[in-house]
């Protein structure tokens, strides 16, 4: 069973994933990859899954078997693991506790080569309803306090697998990174009493200079202090603290925009890897007033070194303003 | 010049670094590095670096010519500008500051081919002995609040130049990272009177489990709570907050355990790349008692990918104990 741990001096926890037990000669050679060859995603291949835990598919057609759109399926090597009491101990004086969580695979498509980017909006539509339906199954269990959506597309971006798909980690902690970003835009709405993202949106349409995209529900943006080269962040126009309390039509806008920034970007980065996630409020969180969930969406186009790591900071060699430009100005 | 930027929403400082400005087509191909070829860094090559700002050399040779066994010179594509004065100011909901900092590199040996874990203790040592005396140079001027000591060890480990070298990074605010080690460790302190880092190498060293190595001064071990796989920290066995105020003789031990460790894991991993760090106090920190100054080592054996990015949770496929019991029983 993994194990959650925390660091005594930051409060950073950090899962060790007996599991996967990697041991020297694991890392030899280089990074986890896979191309061509067998794909366990593909259709046909259905029984080399784990079990469907939700599909789109044809009328008449069977669970695990041909005839779907889309797949959810546990992850077959986990980084947390579904059964059991979340168990809290200590160690010295250290702090620790059992792995529990969730870990599941959307199957995107049952078309091995497609991407986000060349698929039909109604596809990534369908894409987006699954997430929300994980979520709104997932969120019943008392044990989860958080649930992570994510995609890694490409190898350098940490894609072990070709084939289409996106992720859902749920965890019995809040992330560092969410607990963050909860904190600090608590603390702007104390002070101000508006929500940051809400004064961001406002901002950068006004502005125009790093906004890329927008349509009538949603704003793509290259926010202000981006990390990571051709950064971008898809935020709600209109304050929304959930993305599974989303309008329907928000989903369909929010499909449309995802699919031009990625064309956008695959045109001017020739088709980058990027990781993609979806911040959301903590689950049970009752204060809907300040977090704003959104969309970050981070090209693998640099490495992180050890000043990086060793400081936090991030030093970035493409202003916003002009990763904007870019993106704004590619045919698509 | 280069410009700090803040994300409003969790305080993270950026550097957005136009001089370095890249556009869409320099991220193409691969990954930045060079192998073989001319070397700026080798011996004759002086006058193709910025100029020396410190040298160890053989009497009577001239700066900027043969004879030297370590150079300091500024970096050739600062991170940091050193020249200017600190410009705060806002953008609507936006701070920023202009990018003053100083940013240099350590010349670690004329020998090309060398490694820290091929060199002798005593080049080693000299390298500890430029850090501290760079450290105490900069750490004069008014307007910087930190001093990064790291190394990228490897192309994928973010090395551009195959040339022993490290650098210095000093920044004009307090890293994130450092910030929040630095109030984990206050509020240990505050709770228990005790140095958290004391605390950690009293029970690294009665339990032994993730001990790596010792000597009289200084703990190697698996952190607890290690992000990477053969995550290793170097830990004073005293209570120190600063790394340029180490006693003679400890800058002799840690030589030995630095060259020991970087060689077990040069062994186990086949040498692996790899980024090292050193934290430090924060320049004009006057409380002592609750930071220890120690360094940081992660080999580069992993991508991180989605779920890192989204949750600031890492997922750790190699428990500490185990790697701990690789590298002790590493024959070096």
């Amino acid at each position: 069973m993994p194990e959650l741990r925390k660091d005594p001096i930051i409060g950073r926890w950090v899962i060790i994933s007996s599991e996967r037990g990697k041991r020297p000669t694991d890392f030899q050679g280089s990074l986890p990859g896979k191309k061509g060859g067998f794909c366990p995603f593909d259709t046909g291949n259905e029984q080399t899954t784990p079990p469907e835990i939700l599909a789109y598919r044809d009328n008449g057609t069977a669970p695990n078997t041909p005839g779907w759109n889309l797949r959810v399926v546990a992850n077959k090597f986990p980084a947390l693991q579904i059964e059991g009491e979340l168990n809290k101990q200590g160690e010295g004086l250290f702090d620790k506790m059992n792995g529990i969580g969730a870990h599941e695979v959307v199957i995107e498509t049952p078309e091995h080569g497609e991407t986000l980017a060349s698929m039909s909006e109604g596809r990534l539509e369908d894409i987006l309803w699954a997430f929300r339906d994980r979520i709104l199954d997932l969120r019943k269990d008392q044990r989860f306090r958080y649930i992570l959506v994510f995609k890694n597309y490409g190898e350098a971006a940490g894609a072990s697998l070709e084939h289409p798909h996106s992720q859902l980690i749920a965890t019995p902690i809040i992330p560092k990174r969410v607990q963050e970003e909860m904190e600090g835009a608590k603390a702007y709405y104390s002070y101000k009493e508006r929500c940051v993202f809400c004064d961001i949106v406002r901002q950068e349409l006004n502005q125009g200079v790093r906004l890329i995209n927008e349509n009538e529900d949603f704003a793509a943006v290259a926010p202000f202090a981006a990390r990571f080269p051709f950064e971008t962040w898809i935020l709600p126009k209109t304050h929304d603290p959930l993305f599974e309390d989303a309008q329907k039509h928000e989903y369909v806008s929010l499909s449309r925009i995802l699919r031009d920034i990625l064309m956008r970007v695959e045109k001017v980065l020739t088709n980058p890897p990027y990781n993609l996630i979806i911040h959301n409020s903590p689950l049970r969180e009752t204060d809907g007033r300040y977090y704003h969930w959104h969309i970050e969406l981070m090209p693998k186009l640099t490495r992180v070194a050890g000043f990086e790591w060793g400081s936090g900071f991030y030093i970035n060699p493409t202003p916003p303003e002009e990763a904007a430009k870019f993106l704004r100005d590619a045919i698509v």
